[in-house]
């Protein structure tokens, strides 16, 4: 298909298709002159990953290095999901992650494995918490723990076996375009469990 | 205490707290001259719990929001719950939301009390997924709309019963500020399981 055709296809203005192509996201398409090129349904799944990480508030750098490392996966499915959330993950300053490492601990971390960036997120978040004066009580604090491990447990139980590009591109994209969904989720079920609870 | 302690104490430059004083995201002190004014611990925590909403992507106008409805709650805690969600939910296009009310349904949702924002939130992160051909298999969704049902479930029932302003300060900011803590501690179990799963 047609450059225009593509755009029309994956419902993504030309000249952002342009742009993308620029920036090196977007592979070109095969030459057929010097000013037209072919697309083909590949370029209209390239098209709607990249969407949709921008859309997820990932910058275009940041959706750079995803994509690059879908393309030139590394060996191991682990480094890929540490590349992906450091590309994802804003630079934050160093911070006592002390607390962090406490709730990672009940989830089973080890330190082994460890990734001081992603233990930095948490305990930034923590903060913001605690400078609000919002308590977290253990029992909420277990369930939160308890939650976001059966939901790991089930995202890494379905890594797709059909291929490894499958895998690839199931941790990569996941990873990240699962967030919007599951905060829109969480919003529902309050409401959900607010109305059960309080309705008259 | 003065304007300068109280931007010590919360770790806020004075001028942001005089940014947050003429945008009545703080109320004023208790004049004490005609160029001096007293703070109190009650100011402290309010600018913690303006810093936490905006560290949080929340931007000034729907931090107001939230807080005006902390300072003059509604009658009931679900409209709270409502004005809060709507406040610090970015407006979405119209969208085709059957499947969002499908899974809403599956969470024990009823037409009854519908918040029609809260349904187009969760349309447009599906419809990002397939876009971006990423597909949520039954199994995976079953865990998310149950790890979010506990979730919801356990905040709900802890809402605080020592004091009305307890409770509204507590749905109020929990809904907002637990967010980045989920998404962190997700990433954090991601990588436990799949350090589990994978390593040699």
């Amino acid at each position: 298909m047609r450059i225009s055709e593509l755009a029309a296809e994956a419902d993504v203005p030309i000249a952002t298709v342009k742009y993308y192509l620029r920036e090196g996201l977007l592979p070109g398409g095969e030459r057929t002159g010097a000013t037209r090129a072919e697309y083909d349904a590949s370029h209209v799944q390239r098209l709607g990953a990249i969407r949709a990480l921008i859309d997820s508030g990932v910058s275009v750098a940041d959706a750079r290095a995803v994509l690059a490392a879908v393309d030139m996966p590394p060996g191991h499915l682990l480094d890929l999901l540490h590349i992906v959330h450091d590309a994802t993950t804003p630079t934050v300053d160093a911070i006592d992650t002390a607390k962090a490492e406490q709730l990672a601990r009940r989830m089973g971390w080890t330190e082994e494995r460890s990734d001081p960036q992603a233990l930095a997120v948490l305990a930034h978040a923590l903060r913001r918490l605690d400078v609000a004066g919002f308590t977290i009580d253990d029992a909420a604090m277990s369930t939160y723990l308890d939650a976001v491990t059966r939901i790991a447990r089930a995202e890494i139980a379905g890594i797709p076996t059909t291929s490894a590009e499958d895998a690839v591109r199931y941790v990569a994209l996941g990873s990240v375009l699962v967030e919007p969904m599951l905060l829109a989720l969480r919003r529902l079920a309050e409401q959900i469990e607010a109305t059960r609870r309080f309705s008259p």
